[in-house]
């Protein structure tokens, strides 16, 4: 399977039924072959020829997704730019990855005489967004009126689908190269784990350049469903998108199902179409999921863990998995696409409930790092990826992610796993959200510090939180400092920074 | 994905579970992984080499599905062998594969002499069965208990998974290569579409050398679900194997679901654990999917139509449009994993509801005919597999199947597809099952004749059911003759063998 593939099926199936609908703009299956298709033969006409790397810095739109499908039709490869990233350090992967042909939306120009300052390969811009366009870019609108259509390439198998940047915001970005197989590998995965709905309708409030909502929206494509947009993710647009267009799955972090769960207006919206709800970056709290469930009465719940060089998904933890809080805190099973090792330094698999590297191999493991043959052989080892994220799986295959191995705490020689910290901080019913750091100590090295974030309803004091935690873990794990915060540092993805929270501890 | 790769999911999450059930025998997932490695190790020691092709000749069994995982375990392909073949059948498709060893159980210990004369090659013989090993034979649980275990092989991807003889019934055997990566695209296609229970029960009725039935076996693996083999399809079998295991997912043909449904004994079962019924190889009648219904009330029904070459799934047609009488004698829409196209026959594709040739291009479209180039540059063209298959599309992309295109009936300059003329006559209420053939005819050239069973209580006469195809379609495709039987003549994957029923209406 390919990421064009589904809209030959789809077109032939439903021809006339929504494929995408976005703001007040509602386009059928017929209608979104046809303009992929037209824009496809406009970036041809543009000067992209067949491997060429074309990049889009935009929020979500159904612009965004015609242009990734048009990128593939036209036999090119994507590369979906971080929209939290400067101008620098997307120049920087505009420069590596040899981009000439770039699209951005209004929310972006402002951006763009910078980062076209520092990346003078950069030959044609073409706006995708609402506003008139700007002088010397193309426009998005009249490229799909004015171009002929192109016949699709069917680029796929081990084929280059699209160049992903990572670790923006820790080092030095790297491109993951994705393949169709990759993609669809995993899409194929989730779908078979029964964690989309068929022929439903999807939300993207979650970012699109990121893997997460990317391959959601490769499923459902694939199985027939249609696609709604709004621009990011805020409560209320999620709320009123839901219960406007009978949203059927979506994909949210921890962070933003709480802020829809707590928001003051959530009663004014109907959220009972929602059937798979798909989560990742964090486990879910006990208390958050009691009223996520509240907020989305019919929704099962899935956590998804992975990362970019998968294509994204490795584990899955199924709905009825949420019931033990045990398992809650855990990322699930190995999803029926991929094998999952727990391996020590050597290479050899470690016994169940010892914290190793999680390692994954199948055929969502990218295809390597752009330019990047090191990395990539010490990332991919004999077809095994190597995530660089410890964790442990228990008898049942259930997988715990710890910590970033490079981020476990050495605290007075002992070593602690950040998770393990915060589960036993998270059993406080108070606590909302929380992050455990190591931060430099002249006395232990690195201290144990925890960041939480409490219910608005709660007086908790840290010295009560400091003797619920002793009661859980050893004392050499119990955080030494502690701090609460009202919000927390996050990335695109929704991802706690800890990065960003240690600069803070240690500045 | 690959044949072995389920086997350490399924023993990494679920070890005590069980893995597959056969009469008295048990075994968890930790014991087939066990059983397949020193199997595969005995396998090696007995001279089986990377790339080797190893036959099996046996009625369904837990070993069956052992041994041939085994193979793949060692690095080999398997050629599982059709049971209904003559020895001479037999031995020209293991010559022709170069097959030095095989297995055979005790039902084919008779045909074994006449297949060794025909087959100089064959050097080892493995007996699977549970009488005593003859003489000059490995004995498979011996194997099994005093082989070493091997490391699996991981034999995945473009290589060659199994070589499946297909057209014994009619010309010239041609061995079907398929890779696992095919195997799978079909099987998560199947999975990703929703017609297979995750965790489920599956039981092996149908015979398993046909890929119909191996098929579905692939996909619960990936799934982690449990097997249960009776040796061939008998109803009382059947529907006792079903009650006792709470069975949640079989594969029947139609001719399968009537001998249940119609069966006297049918009340004594207890059919409610079935979630889902797949059946192909034709469509089912109004008149059997009520009683089907009745008979298997938890059970969604889905057609699957497929062949050998396409590993085996192309379309399939879910339980919702069984509703729709018309929708019911389709094929279904292509599945998630499958392009379909409808064309004439310079290749171009036709206008809806026009019928032409059935083409697929999917990732389980085969690597092509053992040793028969000009065969497979015939029927693979530019990624499609043309299937000989004529059929037509509606404008919501349901594939109606024609007959065989060689098959088609002209009849007086008049071109007849028998499908149409079935579904004429499957439309009359006292019609159980029907096939419609050309037969020589001095006046016509050909003549469509029509071949019916009836339901017991009916007293339908041929000249009511004539009266009844002239309301229905042309006067030229109206049968001009017909005949009442009261059973067809099988495949062994249960599809009417018209050939034959052409044979007894020329001689």
């Amino acid at each position: 399977m390919y990421l064009t593939q589904p809209l030959h099926r789809n077109r032939q199936q439903k021809p006339n039924d929504i494929a995408t609908i976005c703001g007040e703009r509602t386009f059928t299956h017929a209608e979104f072959y046809d303009r992929v298709a037209r824009l496809a033969g406009g970036l041809r006409a543009s000067g992209a020829e067949p491997g060429d790397r074309i990049a889009i810095l935009a929020l979500n739109s159904d612009r965004y997704f015609e242009f990734i499908h048009a990128i593939a039709w036209a036999d090119a490869v994507m590369v979906p730019v971080n929209i939290r990233w400067s101008a620098k350090e997307i120049a920087y992967s505009l420069v590596e990855a040899g981009v000439r042909i770039l699209a951005v939306d209004d929310a972006f120009l402002s951006l763009l005489g910078a980062v076209r300052e520092l990346t003078p390969g950069l030959e044609t811009i073409l706006h995708c967004g609402d506003a008139p366009t700007p002088d010397g870019m193309l426009s998005y609108e009249a490229l799909v009126a004015e171009s002929d259509p192109l016949p699709d390439a069917h680029r796929r198998g081990d084929a280059l689908a699209g160049i992903f940047y990572t670790g923006g915001t820790t080092g030095f970005p790297k491109g993951v190269m994705l393949s169709h197989r990759n993609l669809f590998a995993s899409a194929m995965g989730c779908a078979a784990a029964g964690t989309v709905t068929a022929n439903g309708r999807v939300l993207h409030a979650a970012p699109m350049f990121h893997l997460a909502d990317l391959g959601l929206a490769v499923i459902h494509s694939a199985l027939g469903g249609s696609h709604v947009f709004i621009p990011s993710f805020e409560p209320v647009a999620t709320m009123a998108a839901i219960g406007q267009h009978g949203i059927t799955d979506v994909l949210l972090v921890p962070t933003m199902i709480q802020m829809i769960a707590d928001h003051p207006r959530r009663a004014e919206f109907d959220l009972s179409s929602l059937r798979q709800l798909t989560y990742g970056a964090s486990p879910i709290s006990e208390a958050l999921i009691d009223r996520a469930r509240k907020a989305f009465p019919a929704a099962e719940f899935a956590q998804a863990y992975g990362m970019t060089e998968l294509a994204p998904a490795a584990t899955i933890l199924r709905d009825e998995h949420h019931a033990d809080p045990a398992l809650r805190r855990s990322a699930g099973k190995p999803a029926p696409h991929v094998l999952v090792k727990i391996t020590d330094e050597a290479g050899d698999e470690v016994p169940r409930g010892t914290v190793g590297e999680i390692v994954v191999s199948g055929e969502n493991v990218m295809l390597g790092y752009w330019n990047k043959p090191e990395e990539t052989a010490a990332a991919v080892r004999d077809g095994w990826m190597h995530t660089g994220d410890g964790g442990y799986m228990d008898e049942n295959g259930f997988v715990f992610i710890a910590d970033r191995i490079k981020d476990m705490i050495i605290s007075g020689g002992e070593n602690v796993y950040s998770v393990e910290v915060e589960n036993a901080i998270a059993k406080h019913p108070a606590v909302t959200q929380c992050a455990v750091i190591g931060v430099p100590d002249p006395q232990w090295g690195e201290r144990v510090h925890a960041v939480v974030s409490i219910s608005d309803e709660s007086t908790l004091e840290l010295e009560e939180l400091r003797e619920h935690c002793k009661k859980e873990i050893a004392g050499y794990k119990v955080p030494r400092s502690m701090e609460i915060v009202d919000e927390f540092p996050l990335s695109a993805a929704g991802k706690i920074l800890k990065a960003e929270l240690r600069k803070r501890n240690t500045g």
